[in-house]
């Protein structure tokens, strides 16, 4: 096929508003449930989701060579699994059945109720199943930060953090997709000025505004990915909220790291966007000085610029955008994430998620976390419904939201959103 | 039923060596393979394996209501999820086929090829698909010494140690099934005397002599286990072997705890022993102090005495044994490290693996890994074949052996070994 999906020149015969996430340039991955369907996959565009399943049943993807039913699994595993060429002629296919000079799939308009359906009448489900989930540390803004508050100001940063991408293992069966809420989590903390532990629902609930990527290829144990190849290992991107109980974690994380501060949930966006689709909005990485060593070393511009944006929206409805950053302001690229992953061998499986790490910019505003936005709490935010915030409260649902833009298109992550009830 | 699978006074019509890890009382499973099967779920007896998908085949399991398709699977995870009273009731029929006063099974002689095959004609594969795997770091003689060489001898356990059962994620794609060989590991290493890091092979690799065990029942988000209830959620235990690389472990965990240090691989042993098995083996715990919170209290004998022994056998075929230690030096119990795992509401799912932590005992023969037996290198072992080792060699094979005796009973988990071969 001749198709260039990124073309920006490219519209739809389906309409798409300004500002949506789902132009035709981006056409991205999920998995929806309704009424009649219990999980198909499915792209977007505009306002609806595109049946994969059903588009697949009526013959558009022949050169799959795979039963219809791989679209009618509870994840997009088996699809990812297919591998980059095979999901990226779907992806393809797509753009030239929805290009409004193809009138193949638009003048069918009895069936365009079994392809299409409302974004607003579906449940977007988890899209993967993810096997191993592994959080860096990305953000140099983020780990200056942190490393300032609670350390040095004049050693903010770890000796470790410039000569390699500092990760964790995460909890992988408590990442659950946007719209999921969940209990304040209960714990034990222990408060300042006290000589025991306490029990109780953590008083520090924060978000973290994070980005993953989601393993394409799996490799056997022993083998090595190279900056150079990473890319055909990564299918796509998506948002995601390392939900964090801060006085719960600065309890118990020395000396092994995070674990019940951040285990109890995190949220992910529904779609995933494709790396391809990111690509037109690829920059120059940040400059590594100290120089990386050669297995961290790569070429070409390997940043993304994303924006981002975070919203509490309070129960009267309103949405309080608390800050903005982009995924460019990353130290440590995708590339090299995943080639340190690998250089001792670690093997990945299909639907592995890397996060990024919370992704802070160098102003204030640009800050990721509320332990940064209020700087623990010292500044609290003004929301417009006249209250404050130091941390996340109860019945709060905080929002992150994505987009790449240039030359016109706007392409975008959809809602990654969950509401924090109250501890039970 | 009326059998009582543990009692000491059954014995089988199958021969059972004196030293044999399975006479009648144990009955543990596993997931087998040969040239004519390719993944069938079993149990063992004196030299043999009981091959559960031919027993199910030929009726034997009519209380179970499912198809024998369910022993056929690459994992025990769909058996292990029908529930306790389900799978115990396979091991009490199980007990019932094999005892000597029980002719059934015994009389069928031209079946027996059908049903047993020798442990040593099969191979053993990976008993469960680990969903999450954490590590605990419960063993207080070996957080004193890891504290006391790297800290302080004075505070050498961190303030939160007795308060908490210190646990961490670790990476699920790598543990395998004993037997697997892995190349040593290469990464990022600080020396002390060098400015800046360096890249290549681990050269401080260690073993470390842990126990895991096995969930057996889904806990929903936001659910908590209490320890009264945590043995409900307890499938059964084998031996870990959570290999580390302590060169890239220094330089890489601060502040997120250890990562490529760890990920490379783990290895069990093949056989889950299950908890009911292990019951007559239970003992009363440490004696926990200061008080723990009322969340992490618990009723009854919780610790289980389980001798431990660790050789290296090296290339010549000798096995060096290098130390012997016992589960029950453990200051938390796996009902404490459940219950305070899923305190925060952090779900579980079947298959979910959680591991001690290295197990070492007050005694220096007595300690779980290198690190702690040469003292960080410091006093190094002397091998049968004149050579010595701070920490593990290319071509050195680590095994791990447990087992539990009383009233004339040993039960044990088979071995748990894997060969480290030369970098890559």
């Amino acid at each position: 096929m001749s198709i260039k999906p990124n073309d920006p020149q490219l519209k739809s015969w389906i309409d798409v508003k300004t500002g949506s996430d789902f132009p035709i340039q981006n056409l991205p991955f999920g998995i929806y449930s309704d009424k009649h369907v219990k999980h198909h996959a499915c792209s977007a565009i505009g306002e609806y989701i595109v049946d994969l399943y059903e588009l697949a049943q009526h013959g558009y993807f022949p050169f799959l060579g795979v039963s219809p039913e791989i679209f009618q699994q509870d994840s997009l595993n088996p699809f990812i699994a297919l591998g980059k060429a095979k999901t990226n002629a779907v992806r393809e296919k797509l753009s030239d059945l929805l290009n409004s000079n193809n009138t193949e799939l638009q003048s069918k308009k009895d069936l365009f109720s079994v392809f299409f359906k409302k974004q607003s009448d579906v449940t977007m489900l988890m899209p993967v199943k993810v096997g191993d989930y592994t959080d860096f540390y990305s953000s140099i803004d983020h780990a200056t930060n942190v490393g300032t508050m609670f350390r040095d100001p004049n050693n903010a940063l770890l000796p470790n953090w410039k000569h390699l991408p500092v990760g964790y293992h995460g909890r992988a069966s408590s990442i659950h997709v946007s719209g999921h809420s969940f209990h304040r989590p209960k714990g034990q903390q222990k408060p300042a000025d006290a000589e025991l532990p306490v029990f109780g629902p953590t008083k520090l609930l924060d978000f973290e505004l994070e980005t993953a990527f989601i393993i394409s290829k799996p490799t056997a144990p022993g083998e090595s990915i190279s900056t150079d190849k990473a890319d055909d290992y990564i299918f796509g991107m998506l948002l995601f909220n390392d939900w964090s109980a801060r006085d719960i974690q600065t309890w118990e994380y020395v000396p092994l790291g995070p674990f019940l501060a951040k285990n109890f949930a995190s949220t992910v966006s529904p779609w995933i966007v494709t790396l391809e689709a990111l690509e037109p909005f690829r920059e120059k990485g940040y400059v590594q000085d100290p120089k990386v060593l050669p297995y961290l070393e790569y070429k070409g511009d390997k940043n993304v610029n994303i924006n981002l944006q975070v919203f509490i929206r309070t129960e009267d409805g309103h949405e309080n955008q608390i800050c903005t950053s982009n995924y460019k302001y990353m130290y440590w690229t995708m590339e090299q994430q995943l080639a340190h992953h690998t250089v001792n061998g670690c093997n990945m499986n299909v639907g592995d998620m890397l996060a990024s790490g919370t992704i802070s910019g160098p102003q204030p505003h640009e800050y990721g976390s509320m332990l940064e936005l209020t700087w623990r709490g010292t500044k609290p935010l003004k929301l417009q419904d006249g209250t404050e915030r130091k941390f996340i409260n109860d019945h709060d649902t905080v929002i992150i939201r994505g987009y790449c833009e240039k030359d016109g298109v706007r392409i975008g992550f959809g809602d990654c959103a969950a509401k924090v009830l109250p501890a039970n």
